[in-house]
């Protein structure tokens, strides 16, 4: 297995994809059904869900994973391929997965399209401007906040204090200097100083509300409860107040249709909405999963980052609002990031090393133990890196089974979904032969406390919970508001089931401090602030961007 | 005439529509030239160009106008109902417009796809996200900036001044908080504090470079040559420095190519770029104009503002740059504007004043010299409004014709190309039986002060001009970085000839003041900022935001 010999873009611009009006025809879709965008991109009316409403969805499959290491596990990789295997096997799935931002493309992280034999294509029009979803939600956020400041600017005739502004800016970007500012400089033709900044699109409510609204009507009434602000009383100020809601759905009116694009091996992919994992629920949206699942046997997705945040969200957020029921999790483990979970050093994970496997796999046996408690089968899917050797995936595959759990080997990067049919087909007894007695974590009425001491004793498997002074006051605001019946949306790090990144492995008796709460009551829950999160990143010393451009053909270079 | 009745947007939504593929065959377009964005709008290939090298482009007819009312005189509903009018006489005519700024859509303004029955379609899409152009040239200018405050947050290696950064950061709206700012704040992971602010998408450099680049690989050399800052020792530094042209070329790989849509009778055009007309250039996108004349006779375009203004920028940066040579101008006159610069309150402009009328006629009458300057010949398009009188219109006609000029009187609003078909005739007959000595007004070794010169004493009719000290300082340090054979791009108040926007109707003697002189090496002008000039508007007290949403069948309601 050498399986970086081609890079990714190489692999992708070596394919020959299928006109999109033939994917779309492999779902029986209908020509007024969808609109293409170019060659290989289509929106699928959100109507094609009414259309559907009688009809019984297929199986949902949530592709989640371990705790991750800062690379990733190949969880789209992986989705993908899974995808692409149960077409091979004679299932008919559909992949739904979420829209990449353009800040980490234009940084550190690269694309997420997946990798090697299991992408979705276009990869260049997916990981840059794609269908323009993201720039509609970067319109409408800054919209509101010009609305915001022109109405204070304009006598502020809603009492907004300008020091309880909850509304920032946003951009598509990784921009460090844009995190603090100080705005309306220059006198009073420019408006009212005041401090704000600037976050990544993807952790703009709008997107975390685009993911979840049903249709363009629940799109509306939750854009129309976004909270702005608080007026001078310190009473919540809204969307709805200002009036704005009617624009705000009119720039997200082409936004809410699904995108339609083909794998490396033309499975139809949705590629829709991807909010943040960490400040937001971290799922592609609510429609595009229902979509896939009306128009096929199998869906197949996936939640951001570790099963602790993504598939918790998943579970408690996404599929309680759609009232979904998830038929199988796949958990996504590596040999690496189990040896780091073992305690190995970043530098030595190439090397063979039994004794931290052992110890590392306390780490995948604490999300194997979380997706049972949400009462769904399983199956552990092991990502082939080239640097695994054959003793430590003889060995993480006995430590399965003898945990009494399926596992398999996967290698749908270099093989596509040749690689990954053991896995297709464990999903599918899974699924055939186990009970499924899927429910929620917690009951929307326990108090905000009680739901987020459900998540840490049995997800992350914590001791105590601290709230700051700020967050008991939030505690009480909530409640006076009327809020407390929301779900809740931790923000955590993704490197450990603690809240502190360097507590490796599966920490126990730890204590799971909360920072702040912060009302999303658009996007329809409480945002959770433990420790420090990021909301815009920053761009490395060398940022990926230096190595984009066009060659001479015309063909972009450089995106991985 | 009652033509107010319906609004722009209900006589957009009543009209069917053909697919955008037929109206690309009309063009003789085949499949593989161009790219469908949804049923009715397409982005043909700039590779077209390429293929129609050696056939010999139409006519091009610029429109342009007297000095504006606020209110603009509707040249762009002018120019589609032109284009309207050439087919209905038998002419094969192809229109090119610029593309809306969402700011104004939002603002105040408006949409700018034309009016009543010479609108572009569909209006809701051009107003609003259309095919992204906007959207990618906001990406690329805020990467720019993300890309310069992360080089010198890394170490610097350039030795940027950070006070003298001279690229600021754009977003597509109207937003005066953002005009000045202090960014950076919060402690070194957020880089160095220092003054900041944003720009309406539309002033950026690259919209003015996207709309005179010829080709990608010249798109790439424009924004390799963009002067991003200044290091310590007072050097320009530029895109190419710091190695992100690749990157930014590639961001707007598929803004380059002209979007094709159709006019309410069906009329192609391309609607492509739209910079600022005080800012930049003003005018729709070189590419796309000489892809209108390559596939038809006539191609129709306008440039932004007054002649002053647009039809300068358009004759002597856009066709120099393009080495073409336009066939006509045609300029646009209202009688409600000639009243106005006959010294006429806004709040009178309804009532007949034959008085006003015969002293505001001077401003036209300095447009068609200037036109008669460039060698050209010019058709007088008077735009009918319902509150012309019938001796105000006839006193207009009759003082035209005394003057030696072709005028016709124009009514597309009410009633499309119907409305224009004199006017249409007469710009065929100007074409086929009036000489055209057509030349720049200034020769590119001019010097920068000459060029100035010759366009205040030619186009505006003024006497003299004062350099500010700054501006004094600027003009050395450009002809020392050896700038100073670029063309000159005047930044100046649409209202006036001066610029002094109080100065209505054809002030003489005036002085023009030089404030500061701005190399904008990529786009390849010098801008001359005359008085000051807004290069991020605000909104107004009842933004027309608040107006717009979807209506119960999802159709957009409040644009116009």
């Amino acid at each position: 297995m050498v399986q970086q010999q081609l890079s990714d873009i190489d692999i992708a611009q070596s394919t020959e994809l299928l006109p999109i009006q033939t994917i779309a025809q492999q779902l029986n879709l209908k020509a007024d059904q969808y609109e293409c965008y170019g060659r290989h991109k289509a929106k699928v009316s959100i109507d094609v869900l009414k259309d559907l409403q009688h009809q019984k969805p297929g199986h949902i499959v949530l592709v989640t994973s371990i705790n991750p290491t800062a690379s990733g596990e190949g969880k789209s990789t992986l989705t993908v391929g899974l995808g692409q295997a149960l077409n091979k096997i004679g299932k008919n799935a559909v992949i739904a997965l979420r829209e990449p931002s353009l800040g980490p493309v234009m940084g550190m992280k690269g694309g997420a399209a997946g990798g090697g034999y299991s992408q979705i294509l276009p990869m260049e029009d997916i990981n840059l401007h794609f269908t323009g979803d993201l720039h509609a939600i970067t319109s409408a956020h800054n919209l509101l906040a010009a609305l915001i400041d022109n109405h204070i600017h304009q006598g502020n005739s809603l009492h907004i204090d300008p020091q309880r502004i909850v509304w920032k800016r946003v951009l598509d970007l990784n921009d460090r200097a844009l995190r603090q500012m100080v705005i309306g400089l220059g006198g009073p033709a420019n408006g009212t100083p005041r401090e704000d900044g600037f976050d990544i699109t993807v952790a703009s409510e709008i997107m975390a509300i685009l993911c979840l609204a049903m249709d363009l009507e629940d799109l509306k009434a939750r854009l129309s409860r976004i909270v702005i602000a608080y007026s001078d009383n310190k009473e919540p100020i809204t969307v709805k107040d200002l009036g704005a809601e009617g624009a705000l759905t009119v720039l997200l009116k082409d936004a809410i249709h699904p995108n339609l694009v083909q794998t490396i091996e033309h499975t139809p992919a949705f590629v829709h909405g991807g909010p943040f994992a960490n400040i937001a629920h971290g799922c592609s949206s609510l429609v595009a999963t229902m979509m896939a699942a009306k128009l096929a046997d199998y869906c197949v997705t996936e939640a951001g980052f570790g099963a602790d945040l993504g598939a918790e969200k998943f579970l408690d957020i996404k599929m309680r609002t759609g009232d979904l029921k998830p038929s199988a999790v796949v958990i996504v483990a590596t040999v690496r990031a189990l040896k780091m979970h073992g305690g190995v050093a970043k530098s030595d994970l190439q090397k063979e090393n039994l004794e931290a496997l052992q110890q590392g796999v306390a780490n995948l046996k604490k999300h194997m133990e979380t997706i049972s408690h949400y009462g769904l089968p399983y199956v552990i899917a092991i990502n082939r890196f080239t640097t695994d050797t054959e003793a430590e995936l003889a060995f993480l595959i006995d430590w399965c089974k003898a945990n009494g759990a399926r596992a398999e080997l996967a290698n749908v990067w270099e093989e596509g979904g040749q690689g990954g049919i053991a896995l297709a087909e464990a999903v599918v007894a899974a699924i055939d032969q186990e009970s499924n007695a899927f429910q929620p974590l917690y009951a929307l009425h326990d108090s905000i406390e009680e739901k987020i001491n459900q998540i840490v004793k049995k997800v992350y498997g914590g001791g105590r919970i601290e709230f700051s002074a700020t967050a008991k006051k939030q505690l009480q605001a909530i409640a006076a508001h009327g809020w407390e019946h929301l779900p809740i949306c931790i923000a955590k790090t993704q490197y450990s089931l603690s809240d502190d990144p360097t507590k490796v492995g599966r920490p126990e008796g730890f204590t799971i401090h909360i920072r702040e709460l912060v009302p999303r009551i658009g996007a329809g829950f409480i945002v959770v602030m433990t420790g420090s999160i990021l909301t815009m990143p920053g761009l490395p010393k060398q940022p990926a961007t230096l190595n984009i451009g066009l060659n001479a053909d015309g063909q972009v270079e450089g995106l991985f």
